[in-house]
């Protein structure tokens, strides 16, 4: 089933042109642009009318019983997958990221959708509790019952480097609607036609299930007025995005500035520290080499858990490394990267290293031009310490050796580094004294915690944590994939002293729902529900 | 047992006087100073200190096993318990507020610390979750598992009407250090002595239990330098907050221009709407009326959950409610306000109030000079809605009530309403149509509903929201009473293919510390564990 591209907003159930400037999508491998269609971007009066909608179709969404809720989610997983080929040659195409790798975050975006469907399923979500009434105690006590509630309508901003998983119907997305909030979801210019697709599949499973038009809206814009007017629409409760610091940043200020601030979820850079130990390196260094080379030039290393950072202790292993790890950089090929702009992006950054004083280029890969060519570089631990710029994020194929003196620089090393998604150890038995030590140290740098492996990859799963401190992410306290991401669109209602009949049914006596609830502060049993 | 008091700043387990300028205790009642002691306030230089200390504590209190961070949060308890009537006096003298009041409020406080104390012997909070190595799935999956640590160093800002149950040690320190993070507080410069007093307990129980001194540090201020230093210092890592709105505010503005922006939970304002619908109006307005009175000026008015708006429809019972409610409020004798700058804003709302073309003055309570006079007034909700001041909380004994034409304007009313910490339904069997169909616009509004209740009284427990949409906190996903309270100071942090021994103890195999643990996205049973 093919669907024919139009280039046109979806609002309303509908799809309709954009009142704002035309613009249109590129051959990421050709750098041609690619037509028909042209895409309109969004203008202040269709971001508000996408945002009223929204809005006026959160509480019949908000109200819809878990199993119809639970169903609309699948369809959306159902329809994405329905899409078939055209939507990944398509994203081929706009991307320039090949087939497997495409196919595989397709996969993986459609078990976000089921994995949520299953979380509104098992209402673990809603946190019910009940505190019976204690009619007897100086002062009384009356009834109270908690659940959580969708926090009201979320503008989420697709990424450029996850066309699937982390865009129009990706894991923001999917956990908003999960959590009963409609969403406005701001395309990524860089791949506006798989966004269309995907965005038409989510507006037809709303058409589906009979839901208001408004509980899903796709805006393009290949400028930056759409998405500050999203975040600034009053009706707009919640921002997720996925991009770069720069990006994320300025929707922070936009966020803090409103007459009512609202969260912002927003994930930014991280350089994903791997750290060397030495029972590891003297072990398996050339192994090591060979794997952290795959890891850190993956999709063309533009990965938000891209292996940036690979710090070492001082001596003849770390020599040996840097000199695997040198011959395979040398042999990577030129990619293909997302757009034009990242790939300046990216020259940029490779420039300002090669030119740096302190910083030796160990290895380039292959050169190509018009493609990215991997970097690999080697600067000592008491000249990275010394400026801060060298610990930033270099998006792309791009990693940096640091060479700490001894044990206690590579704690000065860590301590310096600022909020982490990931940091990684690799370490053998040999080194479990050098990791206890270390772990206090990471746990507080990062969100996820690694041993023996590399970051990249992220399972969708109820034990992930993708998030981590300022500036991985604004707000530390939360992640953007599994189950727990659901809780940044929540918030928490009490109901004091309700009839049984005025209750959600998710409260009511008898647990009707047969939740997993808490009574009197202990998971419910059949004796007290 | 008797504690001289020395005006001192506490850090580093030892009194200091502060390096900044010097301030007075002041008795509410009389208005004049209390000395001995005087107060000296934080200099910049005492904030990084406390800060630095609490930052170096922080690896060595996280690590601390639960029943030992248990046993600390129950002894603070009992320290505050066993300052006994001195402190209660000391209180009553600051505050004005009365014996019978304090009492129960230092018993809701004690209360707290030990209901959090029984929540971290739970390990509930630590929301742990393993998901097993697939190692037979293509691709493989690896071992990943998860809880929640604390963020790091807290800054904690006492509040002017809950001299302990809101303030040095309340519910944000006991939340935070049950947490796994170090406490700053920032005393109210309305009761210092009061301050010291739970002061000096909290850092005895801090070295009663061997911890290191940084966990616990107080500082002192009656200006704004301390405060605003300690929410910018780099290692305070989240911030708690109850008071006005223009401070909550003023802190929100801070936390967000820090180089590392961090979460502040304030909670600045409510009104609280009362919706008296007109069946309850009809069967017990005189009860109402009384009631409302009663808990409008309660402590002379000084509660966040103040019923401050009263909304009805045009009729002869809401007529009848109006002049019951006036003679009621014509009959409160004049209180004691917290402080003289809390008195003069107080006299500066109603005199606005009073002033206002639209506004009738219904009833003033006794006049007494110094003093509170109780103030209720009266509008129809076309003026209302066309002058947003009226919905400004007037911080005391004052309240409005708002005459709504029909359903149809009343529903106006409450969408137009600012967020709430409260919303309350006064029904009848007969409103319960009308009841329901309100509901989903008063979820919108408000942390906690209530029917047939009034909102003054917060029970401390599993079940409790006091929380609510911006302005009435700055965080709707949060409550700053029960136990989610602890939410706020957490955060996910996930370990990837960690051998047994590196991982935290409750993340092991075998569940050695018996927590309720999801395994797999389920519960976790015995046969899976």
């Amino acid at each position: 089933m093919t669907m024919p591209l139009t280039g046109e907003l979806l609002i309303a159930g509908r799809a309709q042109r954009g009142e704002g400037a035309a613009f249109h999508a590129f051959d990421a491998t050709s750098g041609e642009p690619i037509a028909p269609p042209v895409f309109h971007a969004a203008s202040v009066a269709d971001v508000d009318r996408a945002c009223e909608l929204a809005d006026e179709a959160f509480d019949a969404y908000r109200a819809l019983p878990a199993e119809q809720r639970a169903r609309f989610l699948d369809d959306c997983a159902a329809r994405i997958e329905a899409l078939g080929d055209p939507l990944i040659e398509r994203a081929m195409t706009e991307t320039g990221l090949p087939r497997a790798r495409l196919e595989g975050e397709r996969a993986r975006t459609v078990n976000q959708w089921r994995m949520f469907a299953a979380l509104v399923r098992s209402g673990d979500a809603l946190d019910a509790r009940v505190e019976p009434a204690l009619p007897h105690r100086q002062p009384p006590r009356t009834d109270l019952r908690f659940w959580r509630i969708g926090v009201g309508p979320v503008a989420v901003f697709g990424a450029s480097n996850f066309p699937l998983a982390f865009s129009v119907g990706g894991g923001d997305t999917a956990s908003a609607l999960a959590a009963g909030c409609p969403v406005v979801v701001k395309a990524h210019p860089a791949h506006p036609g798989t966004s269309e697709l995907v965005g038409r599949a989510v507006q037809q499973a709303v058409a589906a299930a009979s839901l208001p038009a408004g509980v899903f809206a796709l805006l393009f814009d290949a400028g930056y007025d759409a998405g500050c007017a999203l975040v600034q629409h009053p009706a707009i409760r919640a921002v997720g995005f996925t991009g770069s610091r720069t990006g994320g940043l300025a929707l922070l200020k936009l966020a803090a500035a409103r007459p009512e601030p609202i969260p912002v979820y927003a994930e930014m850079s991280s350089v994903n520290p791997n750290l060397l130990l030495p029972g590891a390196l003297a072990a398996r260094g050339e192994t090591l080499a060979r794997e952290f080379t795959a890891s850190a030039t993956l999709g063309c290393g533009q990965f938000c858990t891209n292996p940036g950072l690979m710090l070492g202790l001082t001596g003849a292993t770390f020599d040996a490394f840097a000199a695997y790890a040198a011959r395979e950089f040398s042999a990577v090929p030129a990619g293909v990267m997302l757009t034009a702009g990242i790939l300046h992006a990216y020259e940029r950054g490779v420039e300002r290293l090669s030119q740096h004083p302190q910083v030796t280029t160990l290895a380039r890969g292959a050169a190509v031009s018009g493609r990215a060519q991997a970097a690999l570089w080697r600067v000592r631990a008491n000249s990275f310490l010394t400026d801060p710029s060298l610990g930033e994020e270099v998006f792309g194929p791009s990693s940096m050796l640091v060479e700490c003196a001894d044990e206690a620089e590579l704690r000065v090393v860590l301590r310096k580094l600022e909020g982490q998604l990931t940091v990684t150890l690799h370490m053998d038995p040999a080194d479990a004294e050098l990791a206890h030590s270390l772990l206090p140290l990471i746990e507080r740098k990062a969100g996820r915690l690694l041993v023996n492996g590399f970051p990249t990859g992220v399972e969708v799963c109820d034990a992930m944590v993708h998030g981590g401190p300022f500036p991985a992410t604004s707000d530390s306290r939360s992640t953007s994939v599994g189950t727990a991401a659901i809780e940044r669109f929540l918030r928490p209602v009490c109901y004091q002293n309700f009839a049984e009949d005025l209750l959600p049914e998710a409260l009511r006596d008898g647990n009707p729902l047969n939740l997993r609830r808490r009574f009197a502060g202990r998971p419910e049993t059949k004796e007290t529900g």
